[in-house]
């Protein structure tokens, strides 16, 4: 497979000398280029892919970005300008989604003072979202190194989780423990909820100690090498009660029926419906988000999963399954894998055990 | 004084029923209501202020956001009619500089079906630049206090620094330190760069170990509470030759001089221009980058510190003070404090020695 900034090029200029592409959002560039930043801009055009960067990055620029000839600035403005006219470029796709107005305008102006158009509409957008929908191999390498850490992070916490024990001290040991283990940084502020604070699903740490009889959330993840891992777990300290054991079987049951189901062909909205089916009847209105959401080099991509998304399901792409039941004012219970959607069906992409632990 | 919705509101929209102002990026969510959201918009009309969210934040912001009234939307297009319908709305500020371009079409659009125009161009940042550009005591306080963990970072980091580590050692201790200390996260990610990395002045902490003869250069900060503390130091491990300790003490001279002669009613660039002559001199072209720049809210804010920034410095901002020295191949050095300019001078917030420290 060629690299990404070839593909792009292919896909949205093709071999046209007159066409380029304009890159400026930051997760884009690293995406691309393997080398983040966030005032610099890569120009696409059919000769040669141009990164734009001032002094501060440019040494590290030309050691690390990957397909790109590093051109130093001290104007943006005027360098932009300078390539499009030694290229003759008359049309210049911009992002969408991730541009800021601002950065529209001001490039849409430059563009024009050199006889070019910008074209501001969804076409670069989603060029790459389809290039990044479906992982390669080596992609899916990279999110099972980071799942790996991912899953060394969920035994080494497990013994740490003691009565008294604070949901922000057990968020930074496992903060910690990824960096120690070689995580270049968690794939998002972990999530780690305890007793009626479950019931918040996207829920900050915060000071709340954990006691006998809670139950535990823990959404975590990884991140290596721009990749991202996504696990939640719920386990219970000391005991359960009979309410919470039967949240926790349904939960587990609607996530192991998508396992079960989800295979390449299937709409998003129809990999979500196996799991709501299943909440939906014992706890009607718990299960208040959509089943997942497509991971990788960002935490949340292409596709959704959820009621509405008709997204048809490919071998290649990597989803969360991650159904949930929450009770405000009581309880919060949330399992996920990652799951790798294949030839016939998927497999799950997370080794961590799922059966109810309760310590 | 006022809280930062009821400052906004009053500049932006003044008593006007007809008017209001929308706000969708998470760094002016944030700090207009101290609940930070990705997904969330903020409705400002002279009556009310609206904090739109999902099933997912309503909980958790019910119980933290300020001066809102949290609304639930299932479709966020759709609550958004129904709010500028109730008020009559006819035209809608946006934000500028941070709106994703793909989002301001998308209320540009929904504002017209509701028969209200959306004010695309600088005047919401313009006031929100202008009310975070000079601090309050309080803001002020809330810097010193993530200070306050850097400095005893810098203090705890010493001992650890010796032949041998790495930076990314380095630079992983100062981060879980500072978490220790209470910070809510590192105000950006921490640069360590020894020996000839040095002139990368935004390097990205490696494998490289520490060596004898080495400078180190540190640029660390800590956030706490949404406000960012920055700061940098460049030791020595062992011993410096004649040219580091030159280099060294240009830096310190240039810094110094700034403390010594920033005051209000100068322009930044004349500011900028204090330290540049003390270093353009000996060593020309090897101070790429601007001064300085404001901190609080965010690690770069307005104003910059730069040869071109013709911004009138105004008694209660905070700016960063951080001259340095790049040779690539060979070295670097960089020192910077946080000045908050006052009545009739400036004063730093930092307390980290600065003479050159030989480890």
């Amino acid at each position: 497979m060629s690299n990404p900034i070839e593909r792009l090029t292919n896909s949205v200029i093709g071999g046209d000398s007159k066409k380029a592409a304009l890159i400026v959002s930051e997760t884009n560039l690293y995406y691309l280029t393997a080398f983040p930043s966030t005032d610099g801009a890569l120009l696409l055009t059919s000769e040669q892919a141009y990164y734009l960067l001032d002094f501060r990055y440019t040494e590290a620029a030309r050691a690390k970005a990957q397909n790109v000839e590093v051109v130093e600035f001290t104007s943006l403005n005027e360098t932009y300008k300078t390539l499009l006219k030694k290229h003759g470029i008359t049309e210049v796709y911009m992002e969408y989604a991730a541009l800021p107005y601002g950065h529209a305008k001001r490039f849409e102006q430059l563009s024009e003072e050199c006889g070019a158009k910008a074209i501001l509409n969804t076409t670069l957008d989603d060029a790459i979202r389809k290039q990044r929908i479906v992982k390669s191999d080596e992609e899916v390498k990279r999110i099972c190194d980071a799942q790996a850490i991912t899953d060394a992070t969920f035994e080494h916490i497990l013994p740490y989780i003691k009565e008294g024990v604070t949901e922000r001290e057990i968020a930074l040991e496992i903060e910690f423990f990824m960096r120690k283990e070689g995580a270049d940084g968690n794939a998002f502020n972990p999530i780690v909820v305890t007793g009626a604070n479950g019931s918040q699903c996207h829920g900050i740490p915060g000071n709340t100690q954990i006691k006998k009889g809670d139950l535990i959330t823990m959404d975590t993840g990884a991140m290596l090498a721009g990749y991202h891992s996504d696990m939640t777990r719920t386990v219970a300290l000391g005991y359960v009660n009979d309410e919470q054991r039967a949240i926790y079987n349904t939960v587990l049951k609607a996530q192991l029926a998508v396992i079960d189901g989800a295979r390449p062909g299937m709409r998003c909205c129809d990999v979500d419906k196996i799991a709501r089916d299943i909440i939906e009847t014992p706890y009607p209105n718990t299960f208040g988000h959509g089943l997942g959401h497509g991971v990788g080099f960002e935490i949340h991509e292409w596709p959704r999963f959820n009621k509405t998304d008709e997204t048809i399901c490919e071998p290649g792409m990597v989803i969360t399954d991650e159904p949930g039941i929450y009770i405000p004012g009581k309880c919060g219970v949330r399992i996920e894998d990652m799951l790798l959607i294949t030839d016939d069906g998927c497999r799950s992409l997370t080794h961590s055990p799922k059966e109810l632990i309760i310590l």
